[in-house]
C-alpha cells in the first residue's frame, strides 16, 4: 500500500527540490519560503490539468501530461512578460497510477521545469478515482515592466507569435484516431508538447514593444476579446493575414478547416500582442525563430470584426474553448 | 448556459479583487502582479479540497466548504509563523452548482478571506462532475524568522496549542447522523470552522520563542513524526499531559475514545511546537486564549514514545490522516 510519504518522496526524488537563489526553502515543511529579487515585482498563476476535461488517461501519455500541465501554467508568466523561477504541484491520483505512470509523469514535468528554468518548491498529494494536476507558477519581472491585457489603444497593430490552430489540429488527428499514421507524429508536437513563449515575452517587456499581452489558451476569437474588453476597445482583424495551421488535404476534404482552427482552436501556447504604430518598425518578422506576424489594428468601441479576403465584414464572437461551454 | 466568465464575475463581485499594497494587480490578467514588501520573504503553500475526499457534498454546506478550504491552507502560512496576505482560488464543479451554491461558497470563503486579512488574487475555474478546490496562500515573515520542522534539539519541550481531536470528534458526530442532537451543536465547531493560529504563530517567530513548528493538519502522531523526522530526533510524550477533547458520555459508551482522537484526529489546527528548555518559563500557559501545554520533550535518536498514565512505555505510531491509506 502506498503512503504519502511515500510518493512525496518519489516526487522529491525525481523532480528534486533545488534550492537556488529564489527558493530559500522547498518541498518537506508546511510551506516553502522564497526570496524575490530586488526591485522585482512577483507574478503568480494558477492552472489546473484535469483528466477528462483537459486531458484523456487513454489517449495522453503521463509524460505528456506531466509536461503539458507545467507547460500551460508557465505560459501565463511569458504573457506578462516575466521570468518563471518556481512552481507548486498539487496532485491527485488513484493508488494505481501512484508507480509506473506517476514516474511517467514527473519525467515529463522535469523535462518541462529544466526547459523554463523552474524548480519545484513545494506541493501537495491526495488519492483520487481520477488524475487531477494542479499547477501554481510564480514568477518574476522587473517593478512595472509586466504587460497586462489592458494596455491596448486605439491604432495599436496586433501581432501573434507562431501559427495558429497547430495545437487543435493535434486534438483532432488523436479524436479521429489517425494519430498513428505515418508521417502525421508531426502534427500532434503542438497538442502534446506546447511551448510557452518565454523569450520573446521577456523581450517585448524589456523593450517595452508591446501596450498589451495575452496568451493564446483558448483560441483567438476568445483571448482577443479579453484583451479588448480589459483595454475598453475594440479590434479589426484581416482572415488573410492570420498564419494559420496548415492541415493535410486528408483532413480538409473531412471537414477541418484551417481558418477555424486557427480563428477558434485552443492550446497553441502562441502570444497575442499589442504594438503602438510607432514602436511596429522595431519589430523584426520572427524573433528566435517564431514568427510575428500583425493580424489587424485595435478600433474604438467593443466591437471585434472579421475582414474576409472579398471584404465581407464579419462579427468575430468568441467561439475559443470554454470549460463551462464545452462538453 | 453558464460561461466560464459568468462564473469569474461572479467570484469577482463575492471576493472582490482588492488592490492593496501587496497585491498590485489581481484577478482578471494572465497573472496576478504582488509586491512583496522590503526585508520580507514571501511563504507559498497549496491546498487541495476535494469533494469525496476532503468534504462530502450532502453533510458539509457550501459556506463551511469555503471557509474550511481557505482556513485550512492558511493554517500552513501560521505554521511558518508568517502573515497571510493572499490566494488564488483554483475551482472546477458541475454546472449545478455555478448559482446559488457557489454563492454560499463565496460567502463562506470571504468571511475566512477578512478573517485572516487576505485578498483573493486570482484562480482559475473549470467545468467538472465533481467540485474541487485548490488553494494557493501568499504570506510573509520578515527574513530569518519563519519556523521550520527541522530545528527541534535535544530537550526542547514540545508544546501544543489548543486542545486536540476536537475537530475528528465533530466529523463523528456527523458521520453518525448526531449533529442535529440539542445542546451538540457545539461539538461541530472544529470541525466546521476550524481556526488558523495566525496570531499564536506569530508571536511565536517574532520573539523566537519556538525552536520548530508544524499544524497538527493530520494528528500529533503523524504530525509529531514529521518534526522529529525533519530534525532527526526522537519524543517522548506524556499521555497524560495531552488537552484532550471532552467528549460525551453517550459517545464514549460508543467507542469514541477521546485518547485516541487526541492522538490520531486530523484537522484540528492547532500548533505543534518545540520550545528550548531555557525560553520555556516565557511561554505563558495561553496566548490570547488559546491553551498552550508542555506534551513532551524531544530525545535523541527517531524513536517516538508515549508514556501512559501508569509508567507504561510504547511507541507512538503515526496513525493520523494519510490520503492514501485512508479508504
Amino acid at each position: 500500500m502506498t503512503t504519502e510519504a511515500e510518493i512525496i518522496a518519489r516526487i522529491h526524488r525525481r523532480l528534486g527540490s533545488a534550492g537556488g537563489r529564489f527558493v530559500r526553502l522547498g518541498i518537506g515543511d508546511d510551506a516553502a519560503i522564497l526570496r524575490p529579487s530586488r526591485g522585482a515585482e512577483l507574478l503568480v498563476t494558477c492552472d489546473p490539468f484535469l483528466e477528462g476535461v483537459h486531458f484523456l488517461r487513454e489517449k495522453h501519455r503521463a509524460d505528456v501530461v506531466g509536461y503539458k500541465a507545467l507547460a500551460r501554467a508557465t505560459s501565463d508568466i511569458a504573457a506578462m512578460g516575466g521570468v518563471p523561477r518556481c512552481f507548486l504541484l498539487g496532485l491527485a491520483l488513484p493508488e494505481t497510477h501512484a508507480g509506473k505512470w506517476l514516474d511517467g509523469f514527473l519525467a515529463g514535468m522535469r523535462r518541462a521545469a529544466r526547459r523554463f528554468g523552474m524548480v519545484l518548491a513545494g506541493g501537495d498529494t491526495s488519492k483520487h478515482r481520477q488524475i487531477l494536476v494542479q499547477i501554481t507558477v510564480l514568477g518574476e519581472i522587473a517593478a512595472g515592466k509586466a504587460i497586462l491585457r489592458s494596455g491596448a489603444r486605439l491604432g495599436d497593430l496586433i501581432y501573434v507569435s507562431g501559427r495558429l490552430g497547430e495545437a487543435q489540429l493535434g486534438l483532432e488527428v488523436i479524436l479521429r484516431g489517425r494519430d498513428g499514421k505515418r508521417g502525421w507524429r508531426g502534427l500532434l508536437r503542438k497538442h502534446l508538447h506546447p511551448e510557452p513563449r518565454l523569450a520573446l515575452g521577456q523581450w517585448l517587456a524589456a523593450k517595452r514593444l508591446a501596450s498589451a499581452m495575452i496568451d493564446v489558451s483558448d483560441g483567438l476569437s476568445t483571448d482577443l476579446g479579453h484583451v479588448c474588453e480589459a483595454s475598453g476597445a475594440g479590434a479589426r482583424v484581416f482572415s488573410e493575414k492570420i498564419p494559420q495551421v496548415r492541415v493535410p488535404e486528408d483532413l480538409r476534404r473531412r471537414g477541418v478547416d484551417p481558418q477555424k482552427l486557427a480563428l477558434d482552436g485552443g492550446e497553441d501556447y502562441e502570444l497575442l500582442f499589442t504594438v503602438p504604430r510607432r514602436m511596429a518598425r522595431r519589430l523584426p518578422t520572427s524573433y528566435r525563430g517564431v514568427l510575428l506576424t500583425a493580424i489587424g489594428e485595435i478600433t474604438r468601441g467593443g466591437e471585434i470584426v472579421l475582414i474576409e479576403r472579398d471584404g465581407r465584414v464579419a462579427a468575430l464572437r468568441p467561439h475559443g474553448w470554454d470549460p463551462f461551454r464545452a462538453v
